[in-house]
């Protein structure tokens, strides 16, 4: 007898029809003899209906009171997934935010999950009930509604399952796990069994959004094994564990891409010391994220160099003015941009204990003709920016060339 | 400076546009100088909405998933009341049931509030802020949402004002006060002024739905002068409070009609002792109300009676069965029905000193050749039982022989 908790998201959750395939397998899996935890999102759609009536009323809600709207969404599916589970046959009971209880601080619409009260689902399971626990939710220590943000449920889950000491946390999704690369763009892409917690940061932060990546960091944290699969059919999935020989074997576990990306070039930089540290340190304070950095020698003189960085797309709107007015004060001659790039990753444990992993993909990237503009490292990751044309050819070359093409 | 409560239903909360109406007015109540408590139903059209949505999951659903399903109307509108204070440039904080908190038993969709906790309402207050309650929701002793059922936000309203010791409860709705009778049929209708506790709860009971009935037993209970009044303009409405003399001195205060009624006649019941308790107490004990109770004594015998009671139309379908079986077992020779009914009333405070009320009422309805079907009367309060097709006739006459055509 196992103790499972069950993640459905919105698509799974989508309609009354649906609500009952997730009552009757959450049934099936309590008749198969364990104890069940289902966790829901809000019904695919019904956030969105819920932020633009609270923008209806102002273009910037309040902060507070938009938590205590967009809670609605899981409270309504969680009761439904209850009802439903009686409706099946069963018993259930369906647990809010501030019933089971899960404490967050107060960062409304991004709270941080603090402490985690099993005593009531635990109550709900001794009676044979399962409980059924609204995602993306909790209070604060005022009482007040808070909400995970977007993708949040995934963190409650991986959090109950920690709290509660679940033996496995399924995450169920519209799609059948986690694949070597997008399929939609590398037909030889194939569904991975077995997965690290940090191959799956590294890939779920490189563009492969298939699990909340805070949920991933918990999940390791706590060491709780995480079951990514459909809802659609009884097919395993990818399983989501702590590194094991078997999986350090593995050179490349996947191709990411991410094409959310801006170069950023700062032309002809006085070469000072402190300059670089000035000028980051400054982005940082705008709440910025920076990506890759590179900082070349100027050709134009030895006192001058260039830096060259990315940072998201979405960001360089808001980010533009401000990067040239310090450029300016830093004495650069002049700020360019680049919107037309894209970053491919490969990552995998293999790569601590493989030397030429990074030589290989250069020269596989080269072999196509296609230019590398920045390149960033790290233990289990190489990634490269390109132009963004070459993005499908880049990512079929490297997953064929690391991974295979079967 | 006072405490006041100002509730607002589907209607005046039914839209953004209105919803910023009911900022601005409970802005300008605090602006004025006084404390402001806000209660909110849900907004028009969505605690229907939700209904439907579960009950396309389950005929009837779980009685406390439903509870939290209903509950998210008012918790939206709560919070979007709260975000319109802001856009208007206020403070308000949305507070609901479990965090005000609103203790009520365990009876789901028709829960009764056991007590409430004024402090969050008060510590939201001193800072200066409107606090914004959820109705028709609360929490019972294990945690569990409850909601008061139908029109439970006026209850809300009207407990919470008790609670907290206010000076005024104002329940803002779509019609501008409590009328002497139905404006619709009646054209001399007036609005009341004021009118007791225990002539709005006759007057309630009896079809004039302004305000839930339960609401007004709890104002009477603890003294609480409620304001009837619009939502569109700032007319003054009608006042509910305690008797005095001024009150006393009208004889009627308003005629009111109940369309809901349905005759039943059963014939020929053998007239031993503790027969008719028999029949009334097994109906009762199906949970059925019965209104009107006549016993006549038959024509064609002694030993027989005639026995003759009114019930709710809406019950009738799944009474009639049962009744016949009641009736074979009592020895009845027959049931007969009459839906073709309506009960006209006459209420006031002054009846306790006047002679001779009803007995103009009978002579009123005979001078128009409406027959009477039966006649019950109360302290306050004069009904009769006429043929639904007399309905519009008998008020006007009674709204006029007795109030006034002016």
């Amino acid at each position: 007898m196992a103790l499972v908790v069950q993640k459905f998201g919105g698509t799974s959750v989508g309609s009354i029809e649906r609500i009952r395939n997730v009552a009757r397998r959450a049934l099936a899996t309590q008749k198969a003899g364990n104890d069940v935890v289902v966790i829901v999102s809000a019904m695919s759609g019904e956030t969105n209906r819920l932020l633009a009536l609270a923008q209806e009323m102002a273009k910037i809600p309040d902060a507070r009171e938009m938590d205590v709207v967009a809670a609605t969404g899981e409270q309504v599916s969680a009761a439904l997934t209850a009802m439903a589970i009686h409706v099946e046959g069963g018993e259930a009971r369906s647990l809010l935010g501030h019933q089971v209880k899960i404490l967050t601080d107060g960062a409304f619409s991004k709270a941080r999950i603090k402490t985690i009260q099993g005593t009531k689902i635990f109550d709900t399971l001794k009676k044979g009930r399962i409980a059924v626990v609204a995602g993306f939710q909790g209070v604060d220590e005022n009482g007040d509604i808070t909400t995970l943000g977007r993708g949040g449920s995934d963190t409650t889950a991986v959090a109950v399952a920690a709290a509660i000491g679940a033996n496995a946390c399924e995450i169920y999704t519209d799609v059948d796990g986690v694949y070597t690369t997008d399929p939609n763009i590398c037909p030889s892409a194939k569904k991975i069994p077995r997965i690290s917690y940090e191959e799956m940061l590294e890939l779920a932060s490189l563009g492969a959004k298939v699990l909340q990546i805070r949920s991933v960091e918990i999940a390791m944290k706590y060491g709780v094994p995480v079951h990514v699969r459909t809802s659609f059919s009884d097919a395993e999935g990818t399983w989501v564990t702590g590194e094991d020989k078997a999986l350090e074997d593995v050179v490349v576990a996947g191709v990411a891409y991410e094409k959310n990306e801006a170069r950023v070039h700062v032309v002809n930089v006085p070469d000072k010391p402190g300059i670089v540290a000035e000028l980051f340190g400054d982005i940082a304070d705008k709440n910025i994220s920076v990506d890759m950095i590179i900082q070349n020698v100027s050709r134009e003189g030895q006192d001058r160099a260039n830096v060259t960085f990315t940072l998201a797309k979405t960001d360089l709107a808001r980010a533009k003015n401000f990067i040239e007015e310090v450029a300016k004060r830093l004495g650069a001659s002049g700020v360019r941009y680049d919107e037309d790039v894209v970053k491919v990753s490969i990552v995998g444990l293999g790569m601590r204990s493989h030397a030429g992993i990074a030589a290989k993909m250069f020269r596989l990237l080269a072999n196509e003709g296609i230019n590398i503009q920045a390149i960033s490292t790290s233990e289990i990751k190489v990634s490269c920016l390109i132009h963004a044309k070459y993005t499908e050819l880049a990512v079929r070359t490297l997953h064929d060339g690391f991974i295979g093409n079967k």
